[in-house]
């Protein structure tokens, strides 16, 4: 049972946040229970009327704070709104807006989650466009992970530096947590320092320790084809990777490698009838993730934001402009970082 | 059917090359049929041997000349000795003799295919410590696809280097062409150039339009996260692979691209209920191909050397050498390759 609300923020308006909640809320509200909208009444309720053509559309419920959850019924979506309301805005096209009201949302949400408010934050997609459109302060976060980072980092009285946080991306069978994510491959070769390697294992061997109530098995991917096969194709492992894995073990990590890359994941793959060697795969770069993660099907991959001092998943896509407004948006990989969120909560 | 034998070369015969040759005849005597093993008749009889304790093991029978596979009634294993009879070597262990005579395999087969004697080479595994320790000519070759380059490179009086090949991985629902192979990520990186993109282009094309009897479909994969995302994340794309991909479809390549690589290889999948958008996928590095060829289990994968006049396949493992001679080695891989290369004479 969670002890504290869980809030949904409502993402980019125009996009397909609204609905694919709305959606979450109708197939699975057992798993939704204790959860909120943090966005606007009338985006949601028009995501409902959308979803229920001809037939009543679900209920909503208007709260002020999010402890009021516990008393809307079930079967009933509570909504906190955040600010005034949101004028209606043309679904899938960019609006400075709807990026400055998903932006707000995220914010409030995190500093709630910060005064103990509510327990954890799953993101619906933001749309980068929007939030520069939106102009500052939205203009300077590239996305939900910045801002929580800026949050936290208020909230903590430090320097958002002093506050490091590595994506971790999960799916049924596979959990995988990134040196660095959204750069070219020669900046990412070059971010593989003992500093970054060191510290995405102490992130991931404390926030899954948590989660476990024991120390993970932590498999290390490594850099180049073979894991440089002994230094032939490649020095990284030798002089950066393996150091950091030695001072990582050194603090109670208990990692092994550095795997070649091209079966690592395979080895990691947690299915009926092959348990997996490990519990998470480090990888060195974004695409050494991504591929296996999304190669059986991206529907159900949840990120997971680890380093931070509150819980945050979010599906592994975006605001989806070219659907948003058909109904058509499917909620599976929402539901999944819901039901993430509520597994880092309550293991 | 076939009108040209296929060789099987032995590969080290202290790994598990005999033992798979032996149970892919066993297995598949239909597949088989125009099949000749290109090695040593003793070793084959111990591989036969191991593998029927107790009860009678496989016939076989020494030709001296591929034409004469004809004759070897079915159920027989056809061996071609190469020169004089391998001693026995130690199951699992280097060995500078072993190394030699594999190699030896591989050069007179490879000449027999020039001179139209073999239609195809599928080449069980060699290890590059046995062929180090075997010395020159063997130690210069990093593998089968240099020692083939040079043969076919000999036979046209070219320079290697003007017998340009690109290593394509098959299983039952991904094609990857690859732009490099065994060098670091850094090298790799430096290795995606106009000049090399284009020519894996034009090889992939080439060899894939022989097989299909039309242009194939290729999408290129991008060499950044996202594909670089319009510059943000790197300029290769922009400044190397587009120009290229347009130099290739000047000459009635059919590309597509550059994808994203995290979706490029999930879209290409060819599988029940979900037919692939292209035909191969152009990859810019190893493990951005070898990850998702490896992902499902590396059984049934089988390696293609394009560019070469010859048709050349293998299976996607090496010796074992920790479980050779046990007799449990799988030869699911080398009856895939086998497979491919009856398709690819056949189609």
């Amino acid at each position: 049972m969670l002890q504290t609300p869980i809030a949904i923020t409502l993402g980019d308006a125009a996009g397909i946040g609204p609905e694919i909640i709305a959606k979450a809320y109708r197939l699975q509200p057992e798993l939704l229970a204790g959860c909120l909208v943090w966005g606007d009444v009338q985006a949601m309720r028009r995501a409902t009327k959308l979803l229920n053509q001809g037939a009543v559309p679900q209920p909503m419920a208007r709260i002020v704070s999010p402890k009021e959850v516990w008393a809307v019924p079930p079967g009933c979506i509570p909504v906190l709104q955040e600010g005034s309301p949101l004028p209606e805005v043309v679904m899938g096209q960019v609006s400075a807006l709807a990026g400055a009201f998903a932006g707000n949302c995220v914010f409030s949400a995190a500093r709630a989650a910060m005064r103990g408010e509510i327990s954890a934050i799953v993101t619906a997609p933001l749309h980068k466009e929007a939030l520069s459109a939106a102009g500052a302060p939205f203009n300077q976060f590239p996305g939900h992970t910045e801002m929580l980072q800026a949050v936290a980092a208020e909230h903590l009285s430090l320097p958002v530096n002093e506050v490091p946080v590595r994506m971790m991306l999960a799916n049924e069978e596979l959990r995988t947590v990134l040196v660095s994510i959204h750069v070219s491959l020669r900046a990412a070769i070059d971010a593989v320092t003992f500093d970054n390697v060191l510290q995405t294992l102490l992130i991931t061997h404390v926030s899954l320790t948590k989660v476990l109530g024991r120390a993970p098995r932590i498999a290390v991917a490594g850099l180049n084809p073979h894991a440089g096969e002994g230094g032939l194709f490649g020095w990284e492992e030798r002089d950066i990777i393996v150091p950091a894995m030695q001072a990582a073990a050194a603090k109670g990590c208990r990692v092994s490698g550095p795997w070649a890359p091209d079966t690592v994941f395979m080895r990691a793959r947690n299915e009926q009838g092959h348990e997996s060697e490990f519990v998470v795969v480090v990888a060195m770069y974004h695409d050494q993730c991504l591929i296996p993660v999304k190669y059986l099907g991206v529907e159900k991959g949840v990120n997971v934001t680890l380093g931070l001092p509150l819980v945050r998943t979010s599906p592994d896509h975006g605001t989806a402009f070219d659907i948003a407004g058909s109904g058509s948006a499917d909620p599976s990989s929402l539901i999944e970082a819901i039901r993430m969120a509520r597994a880092l909560l309550t293991s």
